[in-house]
């Protein structure tokens, strides 16, 4: 069997950690890994299957001889060095928004648009953690019962802004439960028993960045230019997975409850959480260190005659960003791309 | 200047609490403040207005004289109750879902309907929490350009399910931060770090009895009965303010984001909180101890010509509840009801 030379950038972030993880635990097949990362983690170490391994600086000379690099050190160092890796040989998978909406990249989540890695030419993006979310629900109806619009409300877990968001979410608890001011460093606002809206930047059009990529994201990886997405998208206090309220209205008829229950449960990578009787639903706590992304109260929308209200959750750090990476590496081996 | 010999049953509750701290601050005119509970709370003092006012036992007799008794002890205690109160002369504000839907009994946001007091037959009902606060963003549009359909997922605070329940969300947050396993003695799930589907019973439609009352009350309250709403109520780990991310169709064109806002700057109880450039927008710690909701990220919805998006920020045991009862009281003083 083939083995492969890895690279990653980014190895010391939290996307990177599960990276390794994933490649650990999956024996992705390696000849060997290089883990790269700013100047100032050189000198560090990383264990990895049993061996400790040295973080190297990220430069432009780092992917020699390399067959895949993923890219998770943020969109700046994504396009600094990406190209680099493409000129030495390597299929670059970037985490980052760097390329995204590239017409010359194809922007993949391995369940929804697998053919789309075929069309590669050195990059292959990563979609935002939302957009994967929101589409690990909508595909498997969209592929039966073609959508015309999404209206979706997110709730985005701490992870979203890092591990250092994370820390200061159970940091702001503690203080706050002890009766101190809570300390901001990382989130313009208070995230400890609080919520507010995405704190991208804002454009003219009133949304943030993040809800624009949940738009522009969602019609490139559906090939469906005119599908109507709008997205309001919140930060709340909850730890790592993302949970997202999605209403879908469909083109034609809309499925029934039976019909869509029985096509999301029939989708890779989904689990159905769906019980009304004990009040069981898609949950971050439940959704937390799964692969998979779950989904659940299904119902037929009360407002609308062809729409469908359901709600997802799934890890931010997993399905949202490293695992799909990694699947997208497997997808790369198994259709011979690499 | 007339006054009134009020009664609150429930004294001992958080919305009770509310309710006294604003017949004591905003100087009703009482001529008498008589306090109930269920029996095991006889005994009880509560401080008002310096003196120790003692907790009466809840029976039928106990409402001789009464003009106004409020009622937050839940929707059992005011089905049992209410009609003595009505029979002994008083007119009952009832906080309950008990009479809500009734079509006798006046659903009252005193800055959306405020002339359907006069119809009232003894019970005039607070609307549901998530349900005020939908519509005091909602009705300065509406009055200006008719509403069409409304997609609401709320954000709702522990307090809605009572005091027990904020404590349960902060008792739950130090055993998670200390590796404990959470306590869950009021809501079902885990609510510290996490979120769920709000837990009350689903009915065939799939949808649970939070969300229809947001469905049914909001068209009641608006006199459009042709209203389509559809609403996911989600509790998130938030102490005492509800927000709701809502988008808004019209009947005809919709305003412009300038026409929004200047109507829902212009509506008493709202206070416009839409600063694109500094990322300040609604959020529920600062709508907490306050009476206006928050209102902001008001935009054009890319999904929809005929649609905005916005979203909402208020108090849940103040506009939700305790002063939206209040302020009932003082609109029956005002149109001379009482």
């Amino acid at each position: 069997m083939k083995q492969y030379h890895v690279a990653l950038a980014g190895a010391t972030g939290a996307v990177g950690a599960e990276f390794l993880k994933l490649l650990e635990e999956r024996d992705f097949p390696l000849a060997s890994l290089t883990l790269l990362a700013s100047a100032r983690s050189v000198g560090k170490t990383i264990m990895f299957k049993g061996e400790e391994l040295p973080v190297a600086e990220l430069t432009e000379d780092s992917f020699t001889g390399c067959d895949i690099a993923f890219f998770s050190a943020g969109g700046g160092r994504s396009k600094q060095y990406a190209q680099a890796a493409v000129k030495a040989g390597a299929v670059v998978i970037d985490n980052s928004s760097a390329f995204r909406m590239d017409p010359d990249v194809p922007l993949v989540v391995p369940e929804v648009n697998p053919d789309d890695v075929l069309a590669h030419k050195g990059i292959i993006a990563n979609p935002n953690c939302s957009t994967i979310i929101l589409l690990m629900a909508l595909t498997p109806l969209h592929q039966k019962w073609p959508v015309k619009r999404v209206v979706v409300s997110t709730y985005q877990a701490a992870s979203g802004a890092g591990a250092a968001a994370m820390r200061e979410l159970e940091v702001q608890a503690g203080e706050l439960l002890a009766g101190k001011p809570p300390t901001k460093e990382i989130f313009p606002h208070q995230v400890a028993f609080n919520l507010f809206s995405h704190n991208t930047a804002i454009n003219e059009t009133g949304y943030n960045e993040e809800e624009l990529k949940m738009v522009k994201e969602t019609r490139k990886i559906l090939h469906a230019p005119e599908l109507a997405v709008t997205a309001t998208c919140v930060r709340v206090p909850v730890l790592r997975a993302h949970s997202e309220s999605v209403n879908i209205e469909f083109v034609g008829e809309r499925p029934t409850v039976d019909e869509a229950r029985a096509a999301i449960a029939a989708f890779p990578g989904v689990i159905l959480v769906d019980d009304r009787e004990s009040n069981t639903f898609p949950m971050p706590v439940d959704a937390t260190g799964r692969d998979e992304c779950l989904v659940g109260r299904i119902r037929e929308d009360l407002s609308h005659p062809k729409a469908l209200d359901l709600f997802v959750a799934g890890d931010q750090i997993l399905k949202g960003a490293a695992l799909n990476g990694y699947q997208i590496a497997e997808l790369l081996i198994q259709r011979g791309v690499i």
